[in-house]
Protein backbone atom coordinates (compact mmCIF):
# COMPACT_ATOMS: atom_id res chain seq x y z
CA UNK A 1 0.00 0.00 0.00
CA UNK A 2 1.35 3.50 -0.58
CA UNK A 3 -0.33 6.73 0.13
CA UNK A 4 -0.99 6.87 -3.75
CA UNK A 5 -4.02 4.22 -2.60
CA UNK A 6 -5.90 7.31 -1.72
CA UNK A 7 -5.72 9.42 -4.70
CA UNK A 8 -8.30 9.96 -7.07
CA UNK A 9 -11.30 9.33 -4.92
CA UNK A 10 -13.45 10.91 -1.75
CA UNK A 11 -14.16 7.93 0.17
CA UNK A 12 -12.27 6.99 3.08
CA UNK A 13 -9.19 4.50 2.90
CA UNK A 14 -11.01 0.80 3.12
CA UNK A 15 -8.30 -0.18 6.08
CA UNK A 16 -8.63 3.18 7.63
CA UNK A 17 -8.30 2.50 11.30
CA UNK A 18 -11.55 4.20 13.34
CA UNK A 19 -9.40 7.08 15.38
CA UNK A 20 -9.06 8.61 11.31
CA UNK A 21 -6.67 11.75 11.35
CA UNK A 22 -5.72 9.79 14.47
CA UNK A 23 -3.79 7.33 12.13
CA UNK A 24 -2.58 9.95 9.89
CA UNK A 25 -0.59 11.89 13.20
CA UNK A 26 0.58 8.44 14.31
CA UNK A 27 1.92 7.81 11.04
CA UNK A 28 3.92 10.84 10.77
CA UNK A 29 5.35 10.91 13.95
CA UNK A 30 6.88 7.78 13.17
CA UNK A 31 8.55 8.88 9.70
CA UNK A 32 9.77 12.16 11.69
CA UNK A 33 11.59 9.93 14.25
CA UNK A 34 13.12 7.55 11.65
CA UNK A 35 14.12 10.17 8.74
CA UNK A 36 17.04 11.51 10.49
CA UNK A 37 18.24 8.12 11.73
CA UNK A 38 18.17 6.62 8.31
CA UNK A 39 19.66 9.41 6.74
CA UNK A 40 22.84 9.30 8.37
CA UNK A 41 22.83 5.25 8.21
CA UNK A 42 22.84 5.82 4.22
CA UNK A 43 25.08 8.56 4.29
CA UNK A 44 27.53 8.29 7.37
CA UNK A 45 26.85 5.08 8.56
CA UNK A 46 29.08 2.01 8.02
CA UNK A 47 27.40 -0.43 4.99
CA UNK A 48 26.71 -2.94 7.93
CA UNK A 49 24.37 -0.75 9.79
CA UNK A 50 22.47 -0.38 6.50
CA UNK A 51 22.47 -4.04 6.07
CA UNK A 52 21.87 -4.82 9.14
CA UNK A 53 18.57 -2.69 9.33
CA UNK A 54 17.67 -4.13 5.77
CA UNK A 55 17.79 -7.78 7.01
CA UNK A 56 15.53 -7.04 10.18
CA UNK A 57 12.68 -5.73 7.97
CA UNK A 58 13.22 -8.10 5.61
CA UNK A 59 12.64 -10.65 7.94
CA UNK A 60 9.38 -9.13 9.05
CA UNK A 61 8.28 -9.09 5.45
CA UNK A 62 9.01 -12.14 4.86
CA UNK A 63 7.20 -13.54 7.63
CA UNK A 64 4.01 -11.60 6.45
CA UNK A 65 4.27 -13.10 3.55
CA UNK A 66 4.74 -16.64 4.38
CA UNK A 67 1.71 -15.50 6.87
CA UNK A 68 -0.48 -15.18 4.01
CA UNK A 69 0.56 -18.12 2.32
CA UNK A 70 -1.25 -19.59 5.78
CA UNK A 71 -4.05 -17.55 5.52
CA UNK A 72 -4.85 -18.74 2.16
CA UNK A 73 -4.73 -22.10 3.73
CA UNK A 74 -1.12 -23.72 3.13
CA UNK A 75 0.40 -25.20 5.67
CA UNK A 76 4.19 -23.44 5.82
CA UNK A 77 7.29 -24.25 7.56
CA UNK A 78 7.67 -20.78 8.51
CA UNK A 79 10.68 -21.11 11.35
CA UNK A 80 12.52 -23.25 8.53
CA UNK A 81 11.78 -21.07 6.01
CA UNK A 82 13.06 -17.74 8.05
CA UNK A 83 16.49 -20.22 8.40
CA UNK A 84 16.71 -20.57 5.24
CA UNK A 85 16.12 -17.06 4.38
CA UNK A 86 19.46 -15.96 6.96
CA UNK A 87 21.43 -17.98 5.28
CA UNK A 88 20.76 -17.05 2.01
CA UNK A 89 21.37 -13.51 3.19
CA UNK A 90 24.50 -14.48 4.41
CA UNK A 91 25.34 -16.10 1.29
CA UNK A 92 25.23 -12.17 -0.22
CA UNK A 93 27.52 -10.97 2.50
CA UNK A 94 30.33 -13.14 2.57
CA UNK A 95 32.18 -14.07 -0.59
CA UNK A 96 33.63 -17.38 0.06
CA UNK A 97 30.34 -18.95 -0.22
CA UNK A 98 28.44 -18.90 -3.20
CA UNK A 99 24.99 -16.99 -3.67
CA UNK A 100 24.12 -20.42 -5.38
CA UNK A 101 24.58 -22.68 -2.97
CA UNK A 102 22.34 -20.67 -0.58
CA UNK A 103 19.61 -21.08 -3.63
CA UNK A 104 20.49 -24.57 -3.58
CA UNK A 105 19.74 -25.02 -0.26
CA UNK A 106 16.34 -23.01 -0.13
CA UNK A 107 14.87 -25.04 -3.57
CA UNK A 108 16.21 -28.67 -1.64
CA UNK A 109 15.39 -28.06 1.68
CA UNK A 110 12.15 -26.27 1.72
CA UNK A 111 10.06 -29.21 -1.11
CA UNK A 112 12.34 -31.82 0.70
CA UNK A 113 11.04 -31.16 4.38
CA UNK A 114 7.47 -30.99 3.18
CA UNK A 115 7.71 -34.16 2.30
CA UNK A 116 8.66 -35.30 5.79
CA UNK A 117 6.46 -33.37 7.95
CA UNK A 118 2.88 -34.48 8.78
CA UNK A 119 0.93 -31.76 6.48
CA UNK A 120 -1.59 -33.04 3.89
CA UNK A 121 -0.18 -33.25 0.27
CA UNK A 122 -2.97 -32.02 -1.35
CA UNK A 123 -1.26 -28.51 -0.79
CA UNK A 124 2.13 -29.57 -1.33
CA UNK A 125 2.84 -27.89 -4.65
CA UNK A 126 1.30 -24.16 -3.91
CA UNK A 127 2.48 -24.51 -0.09
CA UNK A 128 6.38 -25.18 -1.14
CA UNK A 129 6.08 -22.86 -3.89
CA UNK A 130 4.83 -19.95 -1.52
CA UNK A 131 7.49 -20.48 0.79
CA UNK A 132 10.34 -20.45 -1.85
CA UNK A 133 8.83 -17.65 -3.46
CA UNK A 134 8.68 -15.39 -0.20
CA UNK A 135 12.57 -16.69 0.53
CA UNK A 136 14.12 -15.63 -2.98
CA UNK A 137 11.43 -12.62 -3.51
CA UNK A 138 12.48 -10.96 -0.13
CA UNK A 139 15.99 -12.57 -0.30
CA UNK A 140 16.64 -11.51 -3.64
CA UNK A 141 15.18 -8.17 -3.66
CA UNK A 142 16.39 -6.29 -0.06
CA UNK A 143 20.30 -8.24 -1.29
CA UNK A 144 19.78 -5.97 -4.57
CA UNK A 145 18.98 -3.06 -1.71
CA UNK A 146 21.79 -4.29 0.52
CA UNK A 147 24.62 -3.96 -2.88
CA UNK A 148 23.43 -1.37 -4.32
CA UNK A 149 25.42 0.09 -1.15
CA UNK A 150 28.03 -2.11 -1.20
CA UNK A 151 29.09 -3.31 -5.10
CA UNK A 152 29.12 0.56 -6.31
CA UNK A 153 32.07 1.55 -3.95
CA UNK A 154 32.02 5.58 -3.36
CA UNK A 155 28.21 5.87 -5.77
CA UNK A 156 26.55 2.94 -3.09
CA UNK A 157 25.27 5.75 -0.46
CA UNK A 158 24.04 8.24 -3.35
CA UNK A 159 22.50 5.02 -5.34
CA UNK A 160 20.35 4.64 -2.41
CA UNK A 161 19.46 7.93 -1.86
CA UNK A 162 18.83 7.89 -5.47
CA UNK A 163 16.19 5.13 -4.89
CA UNK A 164 14.30 5.99 -2.21
CA UNK A 165 13.84 9.68 -2.81
CA UNK A 166 12.92 8.96 -6.16
CA UNK A 167 10.32 6.07 -5.24
CA UNK A 168 8.98 7.84 -2.68
CA UNK A 169 8.97 11.57 -4.12
CA UNK A 170 7.17 9.79 -7.08
CA UNK A 171 4.80 8.01 -4.71
CA UNK A 172 3.94 11.23 -2.97
CA UNK A 173 3.33 13.00 -6.03
CA UNK A 174 1.14 10.66 -7.49
CA UNK A 175 -0.99 10.84 -4.21
CA UNK A 176 -1.55 14.56 -4.39
CA UNK A 177 -1.73 14.90 -8.71
CA UNK A 178 -4.45 11.71 -7.77
CA UNK A 179 -6.42 13.25 -5.33
CA UNK A 180 -6.53 16.57 -7.66
CA UNK A 181 -7.01 15.24 -10.85
CA UNK A 182 -7.59 11.48 -10.73
CA UNK A 183 -10.18 10.40 -12.88
CA UNK A 184 -9.22 7.36 -15.06
CA UNK A 185 -8.47 4.25 -12.73
CA UNK A 186 -5.53 2.34 -13.56
CA UNK A 187 -6.19 -1.38 -12.83
CA UNK A 188 -9.26 -1.24 -10.39
CA UNK A 189 -9.42 -4.97 -9.93
CA UNK A 190 -6.00 -4.77 -8.10
CA UNK A 191 -6.17 -1.17 -6.39
CA UNK A 192 -9.25 0.68 -6.88
CA UNK A 193 -7.28 3.87 -6.04
CA UNK A 194 -4.98 4.49 -8.24
CA UNK A 195 -5.73 6.06 -11.16
CA UNK A 196 -3.80 6.83 -14.67
CA UNK A 197 -3.18 10.81 -13.63
CA UNK A 198 -1.90 9.78 -10.44
CA UNK A 199 0.92 7.59 -11.97
CA UNK A 200 1.61 10.44 -14.44
CA UNK A 201 1.94 13.10 -12.10
CA UNK A 202 4.33 10.14 -9.44
CA UNK A 203 6.55 9.85 -13.02
CA UNK A 204 6.87 13.15 -13.38
CA UNK A 205 7.88 13.86 -9.51
CA UNK A 206 10.74 11.40 -9.91
CA UNK A 207 11.77 12.84 -12.79
CA UNK A 208 11.83 16.50 -11.03
CA UNK A 209 13.52 14.14 -8.18
CA UNK A 210 16.41 12.69 -10.40
CA UNK A 211 17.39 15.95 -11.96
CA UNK A 212 17.45 17.75 -8.22
CA UNK A 213 19.56 14.79 -7.17
CA UNK A 214 21.79 14.89 -10.23
CA UNK A 215 22.39 18.65 -9.83
CA UNK A 216 22.90 18.35 -6.25
CA UNK A 217 24.88 15.82 -5.07
CA UNK A 218 24.99 13.11 -7.70
CA UNK A 219 26.67 14.45 -11.06
CA UNK A 220 28.45 10.74 -11.41
CA UNK A 221 24.86 9.74 -12.68
CA UNK A 222 24.24 11.24 -16.20
CA UNK A 223 21.06 13.54 -16.58
CA UNK A 224 19.82 11.68 -19.19
CA UNK A 225 20.85 8.34 -17.32
CA UNK A 226 19.28 9.36 -14.50
CA UNK A 227 15.83 10.72 -15.78
CA UNK A 228 15.21 7.52 -17.43
CA UNK A 229 16.19 5.22 -14.26
CA UNK A 230 13.78 7.88 -12.34
CA UNK A 231 11.22 6.87 -15.11
CA UNK A 232 11.67 3.42 -14.36
CA UNK A 233 11.96 3.31 -10.96
CA UNK A 234 8.53 5.04 -10.56
CA UNK A 235 6.80 2.39 -12.82
CA UNK A 236 8.53 -0.39 -11.12
CA UNK A 237 7.54 1.35 -7.54
CA UNK A 238 3.95 1.05 -9.09
CA UNK A 239 4.26 -2.27 -9.92
CA UNK A 240 5.76 -3.51 -6.81
CA UNK A 241 2.95 -2.03 -4.90
CA UNK A 242 0.54 -3.78 -6.86
CA UNK A 243 1.78 -6.82 -6.80
CA UNK A 244 1.51 -6.72 -3.45
CA UNK A 245 -1.88 -5.54 -3.55
CA UNK A 246 -2.68 -9.05 -5.55
CA UNK A 247 -0.96 -11.05 -3.10
CA UNK A 248 -3.13 -9.85 -0.51
CA UNK A 249 -6.26 -9.68 -1.96
CA UNK A 250 -5.46 -13.51 -3.35
CA UNK A 251 -4.81 -13.94 0.34
CA UNK A 252 -7.83 -12.00 1.90
CA UNK A 253 -5.85 -9.63 3.74
CA UNK A 254 -5.86 -5.74 4.07
CA UNK A 255 -2.79 -5.26 5.65
CA UNK A 256 0.50 -7.61 5.42
CA UNK A 257 0.79 -6.83 9.57
CA UNK A 258 0.80 -3.84 12.05
CA UNK A 259 3.94 -4.10 14.18
CA UNK A 260 4.82 0.02 13.28
CA UNK A 261 2.39 2.21 14.72
CA UNK A 262 -0.08 3.03 11.92
CA UNK A 263 2.18 2.10 9.21
CA UNK A 264 0.15 -1.05 8.41
CA UNK A 265 2.82 -3.90 7.62
CA UNK A 266 6.35 -3.74 6.92
CA UNK A 267 5.60 -5.49 3.46
CA UNK A 268 3.59 -2.71 2.68
CA UNK A 269 6.33 -0.40 3.85
CA UNK A 270 9.03 -1.80 1.86
CA UNK A 271 6.84 -3.19 -0.97
CA UNK A 272 7.72 -0.44 -3.89
CA UNK A 273 11.36 -0.20 -2.52
CA UNK A 274 11.76 -3.76 -3.12
CA UNK A 275 10.99 -4.41 -6.09
CA UNK A 276 12.55 -0.88 -7.42
CA UNK A 277 15.82 -2.28 -5.80
CA UNK A 278 17.05 -4.57 -8.29
CA UNK A 279 15.75 -2.42 -11.43
CA UNK A 280 18.19 0.11 -10.00
CA UNK A 281 20.97 -2.51 -9.50
CA UNK A 282 20.90 -3.88 -12.82
CA UNK A 283 20.20 -0.29 -14.81
CA UNK A 284 23.70 1.11 -12.96
CA UNK A 285 25.52 -2.66 -13.66
CA UNK A 286 24.72 -2.34 -16.61
CA UNK A 287 25.98 1.09 -17.80
CA UNK A 288 29.07 0.26 -16.16
CA UNK A 289 29.40 -3.13 -17.28
CA UNK A 290 28.18 -4.10 -21.13
CA UNK A 291 27.32 -7.84 -21.75
CA UNK A 292 29.25 -9.78 -24.04
CA UNK A 293 27.38 -13.16 -25.38
CA UNK B 1 8.96 -42.06 -10.54
CA UNK B 2 11.14 -44.10 -10.42
CA UNK B 3 12.49 -48.11 -10.67
CA UNK B 4 12.00 -48.48 -6.77
CA UNK B 5 8.88 -47.60 -7.01
CA UNK B 6 8.27 -50.96 -7.88
CA UNK B 7 9.69 -52.76 -5.17
CA UNK B 8 8.53 -54.01 -1.74
CA UNK B 9 4.98 -55.10 -2.85
CA UNK B 10 3.93 -57.58 -5.68
CA UNK B 11 0.63 -55.74 -6.70
CA UNK B 12 1.31 -53.87 -10.34
CA UNK B 13 1.97 -49.83 -10.90
CA UNK B 14 -1.21 -48.37 -10.97
CA UNK B 15 -0.61 -46.38 -13.71
CA UNK B 16 1.36 -49.20 -15.91
CA UNK B 17 -0.65 -49.35 -19.05
CA UNK B 18 -2.51 -52.20 -20.07
CA UNK B 19 -0.05 -53.84 -22.66
CA UNK B 20 2.29 -54.27 -19.14
CA UNK B 21 5.37 -56.44 -20.62
CA UNK B 22 4.87 -54.13 -23.47
CA UNK B 23 5.25 -51.03 -21.88
CA UNK B 24 8.87 -52.42 -20.15
CA UNK B 25 9.99 -53.08 -23.31
CA UNK B 26 9.46 -50.13 -25.17
CA UNK B 27 11.25 -48.65 -21.91
CA UNK B 28 14.47 -50.86 -22.15
CA UNK B 29 14.40 -50.52 -26.19
CA UNK B 30 14.38 -46.34 -25.42
CA UNK B 31 16.88 -46.98 -22.90
CA UNK B 32 19.41 -48.78 -25.28
CA UNK B 33 19.04 -46.25 -28.00
CA UNK B 34 20.17 -43.53 -25.93
CA UNK B 35 22.59 -45.12 -23.47
CA UNK B 36 26.11 -44.86 -25.88
CA UNK B 37 25.08 -41.20 -27.61
CA UNK B 38 25.17 -40.19 -23.64
CA UNK B 39 28.57 -41.70 -23.03
CA UNK B 40 29.71 -40.66 -25.85
CA UNK B 41 28.35 -36.84 -25.01
CA UNK B 42 29.72 -36.74 -21.52
CA UNK B 43 33.35 -38.47 -21.64
CA UNK B 44 34.04 -37.13 -25.19
CA UNK B 45 31.72 -34.46 -26.43
CA UNK B 46 32.21 -30.87 -25.98
CA UNK B 47 30.28 -29.07 -22.79
CA UNK B 48 27.74 -27.13 -24.76
CA UNK B 49 26.27 -30.45 -26.31
CA UNK B 50 25.54 -31.82 -22.76
CA UNK B 51 24.41 -28.81 -21.57
CA UNK B 52 22.19 -28.31 -24.44
CA UNK B 53 20.68 -31.52 -24.21
CA UNK B 54 20.40 -31.30 -20.62
CA UNK B 55 18.66 -27.43 -21.42
CA UNK B 56 16.52 -29.18 -24.10
CA UNK B 57 15.19 -32.21 -21.31
CA UNK B 58 14.79 -29.39 -18.94
CA UNK B 59 12.25 -27.34 -20.79
CA UNK B 60 10.27 -29.92 -21.14
CA UNK B 61 10.10 -30.50 -17.35
CA UNK B 62 9.16 -27.30 -16.41
CA UNK B 63 6.31 -27.20 -19.33
CA UNK B 64 5.30 -30.47 -17.70
CA UNK B 65 6.22 -28.50 -14.01
CA UNK B 66 3.74 -25.63 -15.27
CA UNK B 67 1.40 -28.14 -16.32
CA UNK B 68 1.06 -29.16 -13.25
CA UNK B 69 0.34 -26.28 -11.10
CA UNK B 70 -2.49 -26.02 -14.01
CA UNK B 71 -4.02 -28.79 -13.64
CA UNK B 72 -4.30 -27.36 -9.89
CA UNK B 73 -6.27 -24.73 -10.99
CA UNK B 74 -4.19 -21.90 -11.20
CA UNK B 75 -3.79 -19.79 -14.42
CA UNK B 76 0.31 -19.71 -15.70
CA UNK B 77 1.68 -17.59 -17.95
CA UNK B 78 3.57 -20.73 -19.38
CA UNK B 79 5.00 -19.02 -22.40
CA UNK B 80 6.66 -16.15 -20.49
CA UNK B 81 8.41 -18.69 -17.55
CA UNK B 82 9.76 -20.71 -20.55
CA UNK B 83 10.82 -17.50 -22.20
CA UNK B 84 12.56 -16.44 -18.48
CA UNK B 85 13.77 -19.79 -18.14
CA UNK B 86 15.38 -19.73 -21.05
CA UNK B 87 17.30 -16.33 -20.07
CA UNK B 88 18.20 -18.03 -16.94
CA UNK B 89 19.85 -20.74 -18.08
CA UNK B 90 21.59 -17.84 -20.85
CA UNK B 91 22.55 -15.81 -17.86
CA UNK B 92 24.59 -19.52 -16.37
CA UNK B 93 26.32 -19.94 -19.42
CA UNK B 94 27.36 -16.16 -20.22
CA UNK B 95 30.24 -14.66 -18.09
CA UNK B 96 28.99 -11.52 -18.74
CA UNK B 97 25.19 -11.18 -17.09
CA UNK B 98 25.56 -12.67 -13.61
CA UNK B 99 22.85 -14.90 -12.66
CA UNK B 100 21.77 -12.34 -10.23
CA UNK B 101 20.27 -10.32 -13.09
CA UNK B 102 18.26 -13.11 -14.59
CA UNK B 103 16.75 -14.34 -10.95
CA UNK B 104 15.98 -10.46 -11.29
CA UNK B 105 14.35 -10.66 -13.94
CA UNK B 106 11.86 -13.60 -13.10
CA UNK B 107 10.97 -12.52 -9.36
CA UNK B 108 9.89 -9.36 -10.93
CA UNK B 109 8.24 -10.01 -14.52
CA UNK B 110 6.32 -13.14 -13.32
CA UNK B 111 4.64 -11.54 -10.53
CA UNK B 112 4.00 -8.13 -12.49
CA UNK B 113 2.93 -10.01 -15.58
CA UNK B 114 0.34 -11.45 -13.56
CA UNK B 115 -1.07 -8.14 -11.73
CA UNK B 116 -2.05 -7.25 -15.78
CA UNK B 117 -2.80 -10.55 -16.88
CA UNK B 118 -7.17 -10.91 -16.98
CA UNK B 119 -6.87 -13.88 -14.97
CA UNK B 120 -8.67 -14.25 -11.81
CA UNK B 121 -6.77 -12.27 -8.34
CA UNK B 122 -7.79 -15.34 -6.48
CA UNK B 123 -5.01 -17.43 -7.24
CA UNK B 124 -2.51 -14.68 -8.08
CA UNK B 125 -0.35 -15.54 -4.88
CA UNK B 126 -0.14 -19.54 -5.37
CA UNK B 127 -0.10 -19.00 -9.23
CA UNK B 128 3.10 -16.66 -9.09
CA UNK B 129 4.66 -19.35 -6.64
CA UNK B 130 4.37 -22.05 -9.03
CA UNK B 131 5.48 -20.43 -12.08
CA UNK B 132 8.83 -19.11 -9.89
CA UNK B 133 9.17 -21.89 -8.17
CA UNK B 134 9.09 -24.34 -11.30
CA UNK B 135 11.56 -21.76 -13.23
CA UNK B 136 13.89 -21.40 -10.44
CA UNK B 137 13.93 -24.99 -9.38
CA UNK B 138 14.16 -26.80 -12.90
CA UNK B 139 16.57 -23.96 -13.70
CA UNK B 140 19.20 -24.31 -10.94
CA UNK B 141 19.12 -27.73 -10.04
CA UNK B 142 19.57 -28.33 -14.04
CA UNK B 143 22.44 -25.79 -14.18
CA UNK B 144 23.92 -27.40 -11.16
CA UNK B 145 24.00 -30.77 -13.84
CA UNK B 146 26.15 -28.19 -16.57
CA UNK B 147 28.43 -26.24 -14.03
CA UNK B 148 29.16 -29.71 -12.70
CA UNK B 149 30.99 -30.74 -16.41
CA UNK B 150 32.19 -26.91 -16.74
CA UNK B 151 33.50 -25.56 -13.70
CA UNK B 152 35.44 -27.95 -12.90
CA UNK B 153 38.26 -28.87 -15.30
CA UNK B 154 39.24 -32.24 -16.42
CA UNK B 155 37.07 -33.77 -13.58
CA UNK B 156 33.61 -32.65 -14.96
CA UNK B 157 33.11 -35.57 -17.15
CA UNK B 158 34.18 -37.94 -13.98
CA UNK B 159 31.71 -35.85 -11.76
CA UNK B 160 28.55 -36.13 -14.42
CA UNK B 161 29.40 -40.05 -14.36
CA UNK B 162 29.98 -40.04 -10.88
CA UNK B 163 26.27 -38.89 -10.13
CA UNK B 164 24.82 -40.88 -13.05
CA UNK B 165 25.86 -43.72 -11.97
CA UNK B 166 25.99 -43.87 -8.29
CA UNK B 167 22.53 -42.16 -8.49
CA UNK B 168 21.07 -44.96 -11.08
CA UNK B 169 22.57 -48.09 -9.81
CA UNK B 170 21.60 -47.09 -6.65
CA UNK B 171 18.22 -46.83 -7.49
CA UNK B 172 18.10 -50.29 -9.83
CA UNK B 173 19.71 -51.82 -6.30
CA UNK B 174 17.09 -49.88 -4.55
CA UNK B 175 14.17 -51.54 -6.94
CA UNK B 176 15.65 -55.42 -6.73
CA UNK B 177 16.42 -55.04 -2.64
CA UNK B 178 12.73 -53.63 -2.49
CA UNK B 179 11.43 -56.21 -4.25
CA UNK B 180 12.86 -59.07 -2.58
CA UNK B 181 13.34 -57.62 0.69
CA UNK B 182 10.93 -55.06 0.81
CA UNK B 183 8.32 -54.84 4.48
CA UNK B 184 9.27 -51.92 6.30
CA UNK B 185 7.27 -49.24 3.68
CA UNK B 186 9.11 -45.97 3.74
CA UNK B 187 6.55 -43.06 2.94
CA UNK B 188 3.21 -44.68 2.14
CA UNK B 189 1.19 -41.72 1.92
CA UNK B 190 3.91 -40.05 -0.81
CA UNK B 191 4.84 -43.33 -2.53
CA UNK B 192 3.58 -46.52 -1.46
CA UNK B 193 5.95 -48.46 -3.13
CA UNK B 194 9.08 -47.78 -1.46
CA UNK B 195 10.20 -49.52 1.12
CA UNK B 196 12.78 -48.76 3.94
CA UNK B 197 14.93 -51.86 2.88
CA UNK B 198 14.84 -51.17 -0.77
CA UNK B 199 16.61 -47.47 0.73
CA UNK B 200 19.35 -49.22 2.54
CA UNK B 201 19.88 -52.03 -0.24
CA UNK B 202 19.94 -48.36 -2.62
CA UNK B 203 22.22 -46.38 -0.45
CA UNK B 204 24.77 -50.04 -0.42
CA UNK B 205 24.03 -49.90 -4.48
CA UNK B 206 25.68 -46.49 -4.56
CA UNK B 207 28.54 -47.17 -2.15
CA UNK B 208 29.55 -50.16 -3.98
CA UNK B 209 29.09 -48.39 -7.37
CA UNK B 210 31.47 -45.41 -5.66
CA UNK B 211 34.36 -47.76 -5.06
CA UNK B 212 34.16 -48.79 -8.45
CA UNK B 213 34.46 -45.13 -10.06
CA UNK B 214 37.75 -44.23 -7.77
CA UNK B 215 39.77 -47.63 -8.63
CA UNK B 216 38.57 -47.32 -12.08
CA UNK B 217 38.76 -43.82 -13.62
CA UNK B 218 38.15 -41.20 -11.06
CA UNK B 219 41.15 -42.34 -8.06
CA UNK B 220 41.14 -38.24 -7.49
CA UNK B 221 37.91 -38.71 -6.05
CA UNK B 222 39.60 -39.65 -2.60
CA UNK B 223 37.56 -43.07 -1.60
CA UNK B 224 36.01 -41.26 1.93
CA UNK B 225 35.02 -38.55 0.21
CA UNK B 226 33.47 -40.58 -2.85
CA UNK B 227 31.87 -42.98 0.07
CA UNK B 228 30.01 -40.11 1.82
CA UNK B 229 28.97 -38.29 -1.41
CA UNK B 230 27.52 -41.57 -3.09
CA UNK B 231 25.26 -42.30 0.09
CA UNK B 232 24.17 -38.42 0.13
CA UNK B 233 23.39 -38.62 -3.11
CA UNK B 234 21.30 -41.66 -3.15
CA UNK B 235 19.37 -40.69 -0.38
CA UNK B 236 19.28 -37.33 -2.19
CA UNK B 237 18.00 -39.15 -5.57
CA UNK B 238 15.18 -40.91 -2.88
CA UNK B 239 14.24 -37.57 -1.93
CA UNK B 240 14.11 -35.82 -5.02
CA UNK B 241 11.97 -38.52 -6.37
CA UNK B 242 9.92 -37.98 -3.43
CA UNK B 243 9.13 -34.04 -3.86
CA UNK B 244 8.24 -34.81 -7.22
CA UNK B 245 5.68 -37.78 -6.30
CA UNK B 246 4.03 -35.23 -3.55
CA UNK B 247 3.70 -32.32 -6.34
CA UNK B 248 2.17 -34.74 -8.86
CA UNK B 249 -0.30 -35.80 -6.18
CA UNK B 250 -0.95 -32.16 -4.80
CA UNK B 251 -1.63 -31.42 -8.78
CA UNK B 252 -3.67 -35.01 -8.96
CA UNK B 253 -1.73 -36.23 -12.09
CA UNK B 254 0.30 -39.36 -12.33
CA UNK B 255 2.89 -39.31 -15.12
CA UNK B 256 4.20 -35.21 -15.35
CA UNK B 257 4.06 -36.02 -19.35
CA UNK B 258 4.16 -38.51 -22.37
CA UNK B 259 6.52 -37.38 -24.58
CA UNK B 260 9.17 -40.73 -24.17
CA UNK B 261 7.76 -44.03 -25.09
CA UNK B 262 7.14 -46.05 -22.03
CA UNK B 263 9.15 -43.79 -19.86
CA UNK B 264 6.30 -41.37 -18.19
CA UNK B 265 7.63 -37.51 -18.59
CA UNK B 266 10.38 -35.89 -18.67
CA UNK B 267 10.53 -34.88 -15.18
CA UNK B 268 9.51 -38.41 -14.07
CA UNK B 269 13.18 -39.37 -15.65
CA UNK B 270 14.89 -36.37 -14.32
CA UNK B 271 13.38 -36.00 -10.81
CA UNK B 272 16.23 -37.58 -9.23
CA UNK B 273 19.06 -36.52 -10.84
CA UNK B 274 18.15 -32.67 -10.23
CA UNK B 275 18.17 -33.29 -7.60
CA UNK B 276 20.77 -34.79 -7.06
CA UNK B 277 23.33 -32.67 -8.84
CA UNK B 278 23.32 -29.51 -6.56
CA UNK B 279 23.99 -31.76 -3.61
CA UNK B 280 27.43 -32.95 -5.68
CA UNK B 281 27.85 -29.72 -7.11
CA UNK B 282 27.94 -28.08 -3.31
CA UNK B 283 29.95 -31.20 -1.98
CA UNK B 284 32.93 -30.81 -4.84
CA UNK B 285 33.03 -26.92 -4.33
CA UNK B 286 33.28 -27.45 -0.43
CA UNK B 287 35.59 -30.04 -0.49
CA UNK B 288 38.13 -27.81 -2.67
CA UNK B 289 36.89 -24.42 -1.43
CA UNK B 290 36.98 -24.41 2.25
CA UNK B 291 34.76 -21.25 3.37
CA UNK B 292 35.73 -18.59 5.68
CA UNK B 293 33.03 -16.31 7.29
Amino acid sequence: VSVAENGGRTEPRPDASPQGGGLRFKRELTSLAAAPLLIWTIGWGPPWLLAALMILGASVALWELLAMGERKGFPIQKVLSLGLFAFLMLSFLTPTLPVALAVFAVLLVIPGARVFSRSDLDSALPGTAVSVLAILYVGFLSAAFIRLRIDFDTDGSRLIFFLLLTVWMGDAMAYYTGKNFGKTPLLPRVSPKKTVEGLIGGVVGSLLTAAAIHFTFFPQFPLGAALAAAALLSVSGVVGDLVESAWKRSAGVKDSGSLIPGHGGFLDRLDSILFAAPVLYAYWYLLHNPIRL
